[in-house]
């Protein structure tokens, strides 16, 4: 290739256009961060003109007569390359494949759309309204749909949205995975179901300032290892996770009145994403490497610290005191192992973020099972919410009283996130096989009874966090555990978890 | 010019261009805002590369060899264009003129510096270590200097920042008029001094809460007519205003616990500046007549609500009994008399933000004397703490105890705005202007004793607001007055004011 003089100027060719990208996600990021947190609620049209726009641009940085050159030059001469770099080449020329088939008034619209369908899915919630949000979705799907057969048309669409929130999954590989817990599951929850121990958390939705429950966010950010200087608490709707760049991470929480634990555990659980994110290598930044590597492994480091850890015993042990200090009159009566109990309660419910560990994956399996169907037209978005309460019924045994706790709880589709929540259930299922393996180096009930979560954040880090988007999800199954990914942890964990607290 | 088939198609290109140079001023400005509000302590570095790369694409698409073609395309066609965009290519021309003239690389430098400037900026006025920040001032001082001469290397470097914040403004007019102020100002200062009045301000620094200092900013917000779907109050150690569209703005203040007047005037004074945004008509966002158009008069604006309706008796009486009835303890021997004087009591200072209003251009002649004879090169800026306290101490007689109430006491100058600083005077002298022809069509104190504010916002509406960049300064005094600036009516309004409360 005439255009490059020599290998150095087409990798500085190469970096600089990574970086522009990363600036165009890092703008964008915190214009949607802003939408959701501090910004006045009619502000939609201006912060979606700017939106397209930089959406634009961004598409242009990357989508041009110029790229796939550059990309190709480097790949010819891929043995003098750096592993770094010749990783990120691999990465951009897979995604330039896909995303060059989009055209860009497309892409752009959709951006357009994302942001508007955002803001109505939050008035929507908010007056139990779906048919104002219903068109929005419709349009979602739509294009959902077909920028699937944009980034692959071989494939099934709904084939290709799993692959991309997690790479290597398949219906095929889902429905057998998912098949697998609910014959495991399943009697497992109906035991539970008809034991006869019953489970005291009534003290758990008394009145908590919600002045004290920050605090102790605060206080669990730091139990956590998390560097409050890199990474701060926002409050929305909905509780997420955003990097702009590894050292720079906010999570958010919505603080309930009366409701101790929904906001404690989404601080643990979002404080497990902004680990990872904050534990990336420094290298990957402002690359096409940089972040977690699938949505998978990143939910299995949120579930990780939420469940495993932030649910179990030991850890109930240390924080008791905290708690007992901090809420005298609330906890007046609690003991330690009511704590613990009532943090592992089990009962089929409406809302999938307040879900407790055992039914957690059930409330996916409804999602799942809508996803598949309305990205294959078997399924129009104006007869979700019946379908969404049917399943509700048929796999939870609970009626749905209206559609603020029914189709509209969730942000992700308004997003247009659809495929990501099955990842939700595969993370789950990772944790469990790293915490078998991560108990031949540590002894993690020992650590967590003394709130010393920083040797198993290190494990976490060394084998997980450091690589960012480097390796794939396999490879990093393999770097923990040794072994191919295997379901069997999981349900093993579950099922020796609440046999032992349900005596059954 | 053969590129343009027709002037639509230029006009097109015109307003596209404009519409993405307003896109990368929101994702910078909300950079900003993001950094001074809500943004984890130690992400300066990440910012600061997003923001070098975007501020270089905005730059690009604005100079570039395409734009002065299409500019020269539109004014030989001036005649065939409407008022709107005659206005908009005259703008245009002109800022291209100057900006061309800045090296691309020298203008993104000098925005990376900013960003660490006003990090460091933070950091040297919470340690009260200036020698921390002096190297970054230093160099912004520098390169302010530089960048004069590329704006217009005829005139004296501090002339063309003058004109820059203030269209039309010289050291030759701005000394003249600082010179008439000391004349009417210093003596009747003297005597507010010598007066045996004395004025009990003690119970507005009594303990005030946070929260219910939130709800009173919530009511001035109310009672400012300015509506919060479009408009909200971040926390800042130093308040401002910014805006990202007429549709989206935002104020911040800092909440003192013991120090109830500081926060209240300073929403009072950011809101005056949000309505200026705020009613700004529509068709002038995201072009280069958007927003305020000069400091001036923005300033005006704030200054207005701040002192002329915030601080007036009629005023002081509508607040009395909410401020009586929100703070029970705090007001229990507090007379509404005592309220009016309080919030006028005028005594030399430290600080100029809470500065009274009879001193006030006091502060502003000291920053006006520095920032001259730093850009003039006759001060360095090692040896401008000395400088300040020499003149706090000539001008005001009053001893500067540290840095932090001292020269780091304002943000303006890490943020490169040197030439700012005369503006806030200068919107007091057209804020009594405006009072006096207002007058005639309103009667303001009958309006100001209900709280209803709204005729007075419409008439500012209708004469500054509605008109955004697209009259010069002089053009809006000539709107609302109907004649030339004159400073005279601020030293009538001051010494009739400040003569009645001190019984002089």
């Amino acid at each position: 290739m005439s255009e490059y003089n020599d290998l150095k100027s087409a990798v500085e060719k190469l970096e600089i256009m990574q970086k522009k990208m990363a600036a165009y996600n890092h703008a964008t990021g915190l214009l949607y961060f802003d939408s959701v947190t501090v910004a006045p609620k009619d502000t939609t049209a201006g912060r979606g003109q700017t939106m397209g726009i930089l959406t634009e641009e961004s598409y242009k940085v990357f989508v041009n007569d110029e790229t796939p050159k550059l990309l190709e030059y480097l790949k010819q001469n891929e043995e003098q390359l750096d592993e770094k770099i010749k990783l990120q080449v691999k990465k951009l020329d897979e995604d330039y494949k896909k995303i060059s088939n989009i055209p860009m008034d497309e892409y752009v619209q959709y951006n357009m759309l994302i942001n508007d369908a955002q803001s109505v899915w939050h008035e929507a919630k908010q007056k139990n309204d779906y048919l104002l949000f219903e068109p929005y979705l419709n349009k979602i799907v739509a294009t959902v749909r077909k920028f699937a057969t944009y980034l692959d048309s071989s494939k099934n669409p709904y084939d290709v949205w799993l692959n991309e929130y997690e790479k290597g999954l398949t219906m095929e590989i889902a429905d057998e995975y998912f098949a697998a817990l609910r014959t495991e599951l399943v009697p497992l929850v109906h035991k539970v179901m008809s034991s006869k121990k019953k489970i005291d958390d009534s003290f758990s939705y008394k009145n908590y300032s919600v002045r004290k429950q920050e605090k102790l966010s605060d206080f669990l950010m730091e139990v956590l290892t998390i560097d409050r200087n890199h990474c701060n608490i926002g409050q929305t709707e909905h509780p997420f996770t955003i990097n702009f760049n590894s050292n720079d991470v906010r999570i958010t929480t919505h603080y309930h009145k009366n409701n101790l634990l929904s906001s404690m555990f989404s601080v643990i659980h979002e404080g497990g994403h902004a680990l990872y994110e904050l534990n990336c290598d420094d290298e990957y930044d402002f690359t096409a490497l940089s972040g977690g590597t699938s949505m998978g492994i990143h939910e299995s480091q949120s579930r990780f610290f939420e469940n495993i850890i932030g649910r179990s015993r030991s850890f109930t042990n240390y924080l008791y005191p905290y708690l007992k200090k901090m809420f005298p009159v609330q906890f007046k009566d609690v003991t330690k192992v009511m704590l613990y109990e009532a943090l592992n309660k089990s009962q089929p419910s409406l809302i999938r973020t307040e879900a407790d560990e055992l039914t957690y994956s059930l409330h996916v399996m409804v999602r799942y099972e809508l996803e598949k169907r309305l990205i294959n037209g078997s399924l129009s978005t104006k007869d979700l919410p019946a379908e969404w309460n049917r399943l509700y019924k048929e796999y939870l045994g609970v009626d749905v009283p209206n559609d603020t706790k029914g189709v509209l709880q969730d942000s992700h589709w308004s997003g247009g996130a659809i495929g990501y929540f099955p990842s939700y259930s595969l993370g789950s299922a990772y944790a469990s096989q790293m915490l078998f393996h991560m108990k031949k180096d540590l002894d993690i009930d020992a650590l967590t009874q003394k709130g010393n979560l920083k040797p198993i954040v290190e494990w976490l880090k060394e084998r997980v966090h450091k690589y960012a988007s480097s390796k794939t999800p396999a490879e990093i199954i393999q770097i923990c555990c040794n072994e191919d990914f295997k379901p069997h942890y999981y349900t093993d964990y579950l099922k020796m978890k609440f046999s032992s607290i349900y005596e059954i």
